[in-house]
């Protein structure tokens, strides 16, 4: 109710601030017996953690991951998993000018106006710092994927600003700090970063995941269609503006005859529907598209006003990243990857494990 | 959990297949006392009603609404409210070809998969038929925000197909069948509908809806923010392919010095936000904008397979609308409202009905 | 949110008031391919249908079972099932005079004052004629549940006032209007009616369930325990005041040693448990007992208050049952099997649908 | 879904077992503006903490929470409340004698079943200690009722076995380890014990709740009436066999015109009702009764079977309570509370803060 939960059957619940003692969240309702260490889920929070590059923020968080529980002997038990992850690198003073004021673009002024109270120092609950544990929870939901249909869901910029970057080769995602797909564009995109900071500015990025290997048959009829699930996790990461699925806005100047994905025996002739129709997984794979905006906490003094309404100027000098894109890929692949993982289980609840029909048709050609 | 439910408070649970005896909804959660006559719902019903231009589906539905509960002495009571509409334009007997094969780009594979039975009468649950309920507790929810806020939610045709429709005045958007809100552009509309429709084809189009008047503090702060259940919502309508909070798209080339929306003592001095900051209304206009993929079923044959795997040629000759995007724009509008509805609920459980805190800022300039 | 749902994978949504045009409900995610008729669900319902006996009250409702959607063929086909009831028999000029006064012990009074306005004719939404849809979607439930695992829910009177009745035979219950398991009682439970009617009085009942052939493993560890859940959906019957599990208020006298259950290889040796340890089921009978309470609606006249809270004297003259209790066992069953559907699914949503350990102990002796 | 979460605004996820790191929940939903202190949450845990009086299990856990979100400056945020309390009392070795084996009347059995794995040291998830976070939330609830409302909610002792306690005076209340009204039948209770440890048996104990101060119109209308959720939270608790409302069992035996509670001008003449007509609150104090059963774990042997379902004995050596209903008060005023907080929430979601009639009845003569 309160927009803390994502998921139904596998639902995680987040808490914490980015200057609270700690984050973290549980996970009810992972399948048991699964097996899982760790490690497992601190290799995924490493590839999001700040600091690594000098592209990103460089707020030093060792964002160290504890199970506190729903886990014995290696495996899952079924009982809530409960994963903490201790704040250590805040810095509350680099805020104190902030604290009377609303950052243009931020959260700080609904925040202030929705509860009546406001934890100023830095982003507090609105932190893109509280996708730790979304990567953390998809950590799992990936294990299980991966472990029960061996699906892989990935993802890659596919744009920085106004340099679109040609997908080449999944090999070259995880070789540059911008998980871009081809190690050609790698310099133009350091350079453009590196203006960009001595600029005192920010910019937008593009976002693609691909899931491969889901089945024909996940997501609901009418509400929670699969893509609209996705849509609802992926505009819930901090700073997307918008969701595509499969040819998205391109649909728009398609005619039928050429965005319908034709069928053969050997699979589908296309995949223009991103892998959903009618709102359920076709067996091809899931595409889905993000547009991430600029970072609003930037050194360029901007207009705004403070808590009383008067004028007033914000420069931004905590520790930002200059493009919050930059990081977002393995955020987006957990959210595709908490989306699927619960359709899957809501999908055996009412059909049940045994696939109700044997499908006949290859899904990908 | 099986997805035929939106909404936590205001929950409108629809239930209905295009062919079978009636379609309709259940409005749990809506408050009591709210003046409601069958009018207020049948003249929205009125305006997404098909055969009612050439250039939409000629099937003549009455889409009479019956309240069947939860109102008494023209007013709402708190308790479930029940819609019903009966279906009396079925033409079973059109669909009989496409029995055993699947039409490209349409739900009847993946529904097939899933459930291992589908209602191939027509498009069953998943035909765009369905969303006659949603207008209709669409309806109640503008009812609502009016009354209590003064919120208006009006949507308009953005593009069809290649041609831009640029935004001129609200006044014509109910003068034309297409919901454009540019009277020159209509003639040229019409052309591309009739020639559209001579090549047995279909096109896509571009809606854009608009909420005023929403106060600031509507909308949860992680999981459930206001964009990611607009996106929700409006993706979970038949044929959308991508949704846009404010800027969209845009906002990947944009910098944040660019994008970010600076305040001053009168209030924001724009909105590529599209009224909302860290998922919570900001009090400016809410805007959304969505993509509809062209129709599925057109009369052009296309190549699919039976429910056997064979090759098969599918052309569709029931009465089909050529561009969904044309009755579009009703069934977006009621979404938002819906979603609306259900946040200014949610956020008086939480914070209570006074405003936790005044807003001092005009929020539109 | 709004109270009117039961179920999570298993959702019944009910609608209507004892006076409006008509009261059904949507079951949203009842499996695929279930064999069901409308006679299926009519045969429950003539089970708790008014009129049948001069002990019951006389109103007469045909309680025709209407199927509107979910259904094709003969099965259900996973999209939401919709029922309903017209209601045909409404004197709504009986109950001119309480429209301004608060029957005592009745929802009058708590209704008016939740939401400042109240249907008067009758009980509106309180009436224990919303029992019906609950009886009809408990219909589909027990289908499925005999269908997929051999279970059977079966209720009966245990007592009527001060007498109680001893379990004799499951034959017996069906062959009196009581559904009491002793055909030797029936002379003197019919006494005791008459002379009760004859008094313009009412009296209590104890109801009985059980549900033989549950597998073990169903129910969730903490809030939702399956004994949690059958005591929610079982006091929220009307008229109910209590509810137990197995040993029930006894437990509060009897040693650990005398209480728990022993296990032999060849079984439970006793089943003080009801079927439930921990929250979830044990392979035993599941045994839920009821309380329930005297009709509010009596003619002996009672001191009340009218809305202006002057005080008034309330006598009721419509045509109520004098003991609630008699039609209370088909819904008290009826609630049971819906509980234990939704935590089948539940289960198998988590858990999947292959046991994840073969019970190796004959679950009862 | 997977039964871990208790209430739909105020929502309370729990995690952790009894011989993991650590235990704890999340509160979603908490209203902003609450002034909270740890203080506030450490006394209501200090009164069910383990060891306190020698008829009480002698774990020496300290319980100490920590709030680790949703919390600033003395006052609650609007976002999660996480609460951590650690283990430290763990004699996992105390336990190993019955992970091959299930312990009769306890959860090992089900939960081997259910999950196909086991945390077998001590209760793991179905342990009592995991009822420590519900009472840290219950505290929280019980602020907040208590500066809005004026609501207080009191448990105390009603039998232990068969002594009954008359209620005397909520002052002995705090004064005996047992929770007793009664300070007249202490020296009997303590005697009981020691009796009950020289025997290595275990006994049962009725447990009452009142809430005094709660409005009338909290509670829906069918399914999630405010009884049902009580009787939902109440049958949740470790050990709980059956819980009434008001009259209870009683009510079997009443007539309506003994059992209706009449209405007067100066408020209701009895509270047969237990404060709740038709699922509402009326105004009245909520009196709830509920049944603990003796403890499983004894120190006597039973017979029970191994996992390879040859027989077995087992007697549990750990420190258990001998009776689990003395430290049953605290938990049970904490989910009474818990159930209000939500009603309270819910009610003003749907029918807004401010009272849509004003009660012009006294609730209580």
């Amino acid at each position: 109710m309160s927009g803390n939960t994502l998921g139904t059957v596998f639902a995680v619940t987040t808490f914490g601030e980015s200057h609270g003692p700690a984050i973290g969240c549980v996970i009810d309702g992972c399948p048991p017996g699964l097996p899982l260490e760790t490690a497992d889920i601190q290799r995924e929070l490493d590839r999001r953690r700040p600091g690594t590059s000098r592209h990103v923020t460089q707020r030093q968080e060792a964002d160290q991951v504890e199970i506190l529980s729903g886990w014995f002997e290696g495996r899952t038990t079924g009982t809530p998993i409960a994963l903490l992850i201790r704040n250590t690198d805040q810095r509350s003073k680099d805020y104190g000018n902030i604290a009377q004021s609303f950052r243009p673009a931020h959260a700080d002024y609904t925040y202030w106006h929705k509860y009546g109270v406001r934890d100023y120092r830095g982003g507090g609950r609105s932190s893109a710092r509280l996708t730790a544990p979304l990567v953390a929870a998809g950590a799992v939901a990936k294990l299980w994927l991966r472990q029960q249909h061996g699906i892989e869901v990935r993802g890659y910029m596919a744009a920085l600003g106004d340099i679109d970057i040609p997908f080449d080769d999944w090999a070259h995602v995880a070789d540059n700090p911008f998980f871009a797909p081809n190690a050609a564009l790698v310099p133009q995109l350091e350079a453009a970063m590196d203006a960009l900071r001595r600029d005192g500015d920010s910019i937008g990025a593009r976002i693609n995941v691909v899931a491969s290997g889901v089945p024909v048959g996940w997501g609901e009829p009418v509400f929670d269609r699969l893509d609209a699930d996705l849509a609802h996790a992926l505009m819930g990461i901090n700073a997307v503006k918008g969701v595509e699925i499969g040819a998205g806005f391109d649909s728009i100047r398609q005619r039928g005859s050429e965005h319908g994905d034709e069928l053969t025996p050997d699979g589908f002739a296309s995949n223009r529907a991103g892998g959903v129709l009618g709102g359920i997984s076709s067996g091809q794979d899931i595409v889905a598209s993000l547009a991430i905006k600029p970072t609003s906490s930037i050194r360029t003094p901007r207009r705004s006003i403070d808590v009383d309404g008067k004028p007033s100027t914000v420069e931004t000098f905590g520790r930002h990243d200059p493009c919050v894109g930059i990081r977002a890929t393995p955020i987006a692949e957990a959210m595709v990857a908490l989306v699927l993982i619960d359709h899957a289980l809501r999908h055996r609840a009412q059909c049940g494990d045994v696939e109700v029909a044997t499908p006949r048709i290859p899904s990908q050609a």
